[in-house]
């Protein structure tokens, strides 16, 4: 039997399995897990994927050719003649005969990843852009034959004290026809006390808001009521650009060798995944799509260039200028977001390039520029921002820490998703390791080895084990592993490469002992480096050389162990009980501008108000970046400071 | 052979022809124009008319049976299968053999309509709503790397000192490449100093603007250039929903009976209407439709709702109250009207139900409201609207003068177009008739008979006749005939109705006598009488018993001999020498607010300003409107004022 390469997208897993083993099957030993409700006895249909390469096209319909196995009749019970000609196979039927690249959609993804964007709770002032108002407006008479909307103003005005309104120009079409069925008794939806975006039967709705953080990697949407603030549902899924790579600047990349439709693509692949989420979050609490009557978004630079379809290419050229600061509100339907017809779709203004919307959003929900204290603040996703200040200055910067504390870039790096090796000790006298995985309680030693089924090492992980490999002797100051180390958990790679193992094969899931290579130390040490030289010169601008408190935010941040972080030097040292989680404070910006319109007002004074810099001009940073990358700063890379 | 009943759309006009004559000859007899320049020969296909009746409906392709000749193969060269299927046919080849209903599309109308709408010159302050600005953008440095917007802004600022402004959504998803593919040198459209609509290579471009009047007959369109703000081209054509009657009222009946998708025909005929015409003025002077950057449209309520796509129900009922009376500004692409892709729609406010913002646009043109004398402003067009007052208080009213002065539901009435008789002169000892027809300056009297070509009697012929009639005795006081008159000219009709010769069969280009009947003087005696009524009741609620000035706008009010309207009491006594006619002052109001912001803040302020008087709930209102039908006023049928 011959290897067969397979590759998953998109979480990118790779690797050789045995010719004639179905997809599913390869899918486990490479770590990727697709839903399989039946047991692959091929009744579900939820094992869909899409099989992009090894196949050729033969008479506008696609023939698997010796890759896969062949077509059977039980297939076509789930996939339509059309799926069938874009490669559309059931994973648990098809068998693997040759290299293939296999793309699982997010609906056949069988344990979603865990979205690290669980909103928190958050104290909010509820003044929702979008306000209801229920009227009653006097008919008209020979007497006073006023039209209709100046009627209506006025009895808004008499009841509620608000004027001066305009409306939505496909509302004012059926005004007088709304109206009259409503009988004179309505219910008005006012955006920014500017607009009338909606007029129903009195008390018949309840205007709901949402949420979206567009992730580098994920999607995440909180829907909200907008009358209580109450949250109704959170809901995610993997941001479809991840398929043009995992980092910004090759998503960029793809657009400017794409010129015109490489845009329009991935506009159009970002409003449909929002359209989504947002169909799934109404449905969950019983409502439609039509119900959200008023949306905010954050997200990176890029996410928000190419959400609004702005040409992101001058954000891929020094000095990285992007389109537009400021908020903007548009007409969802004018980007094709179908919410309520006449709803807008606020988006946060951006700080700088690579300073985006999310990094505001995380500004309006920890207010540093209401406090004393010195805090740094750091957003750890796919890029690294940081903040630091207080209520008197605030300067941002922007790191390039590369995707290696997300699990790229690692060898069994991947994803924080069930099996993901999380946590990480390594007792310094045996040099044992025990470890606990995603979605189960019990440590390592607390568990059978076979009840582990570890499928990897996501970001806290690798941090916790560089952490404890250099607290135990087994990595020194520069991260180089111990030249002659005795220990059966000691190798070397086929490559050479010295690496260590953290989990054996049985008790993976993917049948191969999990290790942490030189090079995936390199990348880690890389991304502390990064970070930790940006927050010293933040510093070193603001003047100061001790912080009164660290925040971090994001996917990573939320999850990493404080104490770990500051042993590898992730950031300047900080007492440890003034190191903070603070979740998907991006996210929470998002809610809060939502539910609050002070918050909005507060964003584009924020955005305007930090001021950037730009790391990589600084004439030494080079040089500090590179002492910044030893473990840990026993001697100080910044001694001037 | 047998007569055929023949009704021409939409000229309305309608007679009984010979069995056997082509629609073209059937259309001379009838005085309606068609073009044909091959001279009948079948070949240029000018002739194309659509038979709306007289056919049925065979397997889907319509199948001309009796009432006309079957279709033959030359007009198969210019009538495609899809407009045969609906009623197509070369009015040169098609023989009328039964009753048919004709309409003639407005390319295939011989001679167009004399457009009583021509710009007058108009005296205006230059300073439009949409303005370039040429500016020289920093560009940014990593020192400065401020986005593309705010650093436009800046420029915009510092150069010409305008700030805070938005950008149109779409355009700013082109921001970054326009602003680099013009390398930061560029002329700038903005609208309302809030709104950039339009950016481009310096110098570029020169916008252009088209005021809008949407008449209830004749749409007429002026191109402006917006930055020098001479008039480039005046264009106009026949309003498409003339097809649904000739008044307001049946077409809201139209809309009404047609729930949903009769207003979405008619508001997508009068966009259509709207687009053909900016594309004929466009390239009347070598631009194209994407040059006209603004545009301003006033019409009557009903043209207003109908071009906004609103429900025009409600004005069809008491107390006929509008959707709107603000003024409206709306995206040009939201309506589906193909100009500059950034411009915007202003339509003028609206005063009341029946008093829309065509007066609106007669008002700030003839200003009133800064003049200390008292003026009666008079705009008769397929209505009637009047507004009486001066700089302290001014009142409209809004009078059902019927379309008679038009020239329609008379006899031999017609729009003024080639052909229509438009003075009239009666010798009061011979009852001799003298008489002009549009398109030729010798009167008859100077003229042979047979040159004079009259094909009818347009709305100032029929007031100039009814004047003269009078004058001579024909008429008395009561608008009857004199019972016994000796004159050649005096008949009894088929119908027993007595009526008076003003053309005779040979002076004709239709082969009969055109003639005056009692019952056409009875239209025009309840037209005048509406608008006598209604001046004299706006007076006595102003508290005045004399007029400083008449002005008499629209396409009646600029051709009508003012001394023969004050003969007929078509309004209250004023000196002749201050009854003055101001041409189509409603579409100068169009023109107005296109070159002048302030225009548009004077047509807001003043259409709330304005007091609207309903005639019809005053108490005497019939008792003075049938006094109000004397000739002339002997007795002044309201001697308490």
């Amino acid at each position: 039997m011959n290897d067969c390469t397979v590759i998953f997208q998109p979480s990118g897993r790779r690797g050789k399995v045995a010719s004639g083993l179905t997809i599913v099957e390869a899918s486990r030993r490479l770590g990727v897990d697709i839903e399989t409700i039946c047991g692959e006895q091929r009744v579900c249909g939820k094992c869909k994927v899409r099989v992009l390469e090894g196949f050729v096209e033969n008479r506008g319909i696609r023939s698997d050719m010796s890759h896969l196995s062949p077509w059977t009749s039980e297939e076509g019970a789930f996939i339509s003649p059309e799926e069938r000609a874009q490669g559309y196979r059931l994973g648990c039927a098809a068998r693997i005969l040759g290299d293939v690249l296999i793309y699982v959609p997010e609906e056949s993804r069988g344990s979603v990843q865990v979205v690290r964007k669980e909103a928190r709770p958050i104290e909010v002032t509820l003044n929702p852009a979008v306000k209801s108002y229920a009227v009653s407006v006097p008919q008209p008479t020979l007497q006073d034959p006023t039209a209709d909307f100046e009627r209506l103003g006025q009895a808004l005005t008499a009841e509620h004290g608000i004027g001066r309104l305009r409306i939505d120009s496909r509302l004012l079409s059926m005004l007088p026809r709304i109206i009259r069925d409503c009988r004179w008794k309505v219910q008005v939806l006012v955006w920014q006390d500017q607009e009338i975006i909606d007029i129903r039967a009195a008390d018949a709705f309840k205007p709901l808001g949402l949420a979206v953080d567009i992730g580098t990697t994920t999607l995440a949407g909180y829907l909200c009521d907008l009358t209580t603030g109450s949250l109704l549902a959170t809901v995610s899924m993997m941001n479809p650009q991840v398929k043009y790579g995992e980092d910004v600047m090759s998503r960029i990349t793809y657009a400017m060798m794409h010129p015109g439709e490489g845009l329009e693509k991935m506009n159009t692949e970002i409003v449909d995944a929002i359209n989504a989420l947002a169909s799934r979050a109404a449905s969950s609490c019983g409502s439609t799509p039509a119900d959200i009557c008023d949306m905010t978004v954050v997200g990176n630079t890029l996410m928000h260039h190419v959400f609004l379809g702005i040409d992101p290419g001058a954000l891929g050229l020094s000095p990285f200028p992007p389109a537009i600061h400021g908020p903007v509100d548009v007409k969802a339907r004018d980007m094709g977001v179908r919410i309520h017809h006449g709803a807008y779709v606020y988006v946060l203004p951006i700080e700088a390039g690579f300073v985006g919307a999310d990094n505001v959003g995380v500004l309006i929900s920890q207010e540093p520029y209401r406090k004393e204290d010195m805090a740094l603040i750091i957003d750890i996703g796919t890029n690294g921002e940081l903040v630091l200040g207080n209520r008197t200055r605030l300067i941002s910067a922007s790191c390039a820490t590369g995707p290696a504390l997300e699990g790229a870039q690692i060898t069994f790096g991947m994803r924080a998703a069930p099996g993901a090796i999380e946590r990480v000790r390594v007792d310094p006298s045996t040099l044992e390791v025990d470890y606990r995985v995603i979605g189960r309680e019990q440590w390592k030693s607390e568990s059978n080895p076979g009840d582990m089924l570890a499928r990897g090492i996501c970001g806290s992980g690798i941090l916790d084990a560089l952490a404890e490999l250099f607290g135990a002797g087994v990595i020194g100051k520069s991260g180089a592993f111990a030249p002659a180390l005795d220990s059966r958990r000691f190798r070397k790679g086929k490559d050479g490469q010295p690496c260590f193992g953290i989990a054996r094969e049985e008790e993976t899931s993917i049948g191969r002992d999990i290790v942490i290579t030189q090079k995936d130390v390199r990348q880690i040490q890389l991304a502390k480096g990064a970070l930790y030289t940006g927050a010293k010169l933040l510093m070193r601008r603001m003047g100061v050389t001790t912080l009164d408190r660290v925040l971090l935010a994001g996917a990573f941040g939320n999850y990493v162990d404080p104490e770990r972080a500051l042993m590898v030097g992730l950031f300047p040292p900080c007492p440890l009980d003034r190191v903070q989680s603070v979740g998907n404070a991006a996210g929470d910006g998002a809610r809060l501008a939502l539910l609050d319109r002070a918050k909005r007002v507060e964003a584009e004074q924020i955005a305007k108000q930090v001021e950037y810099m730009e790391l990589t001009t600084e004439p030494d940073f080079q040089e500090r970046f590179i002492e910044s990358l030893h473990l840990p700063h026993m001697k100080d890379p910044f001694p001037d400071l």
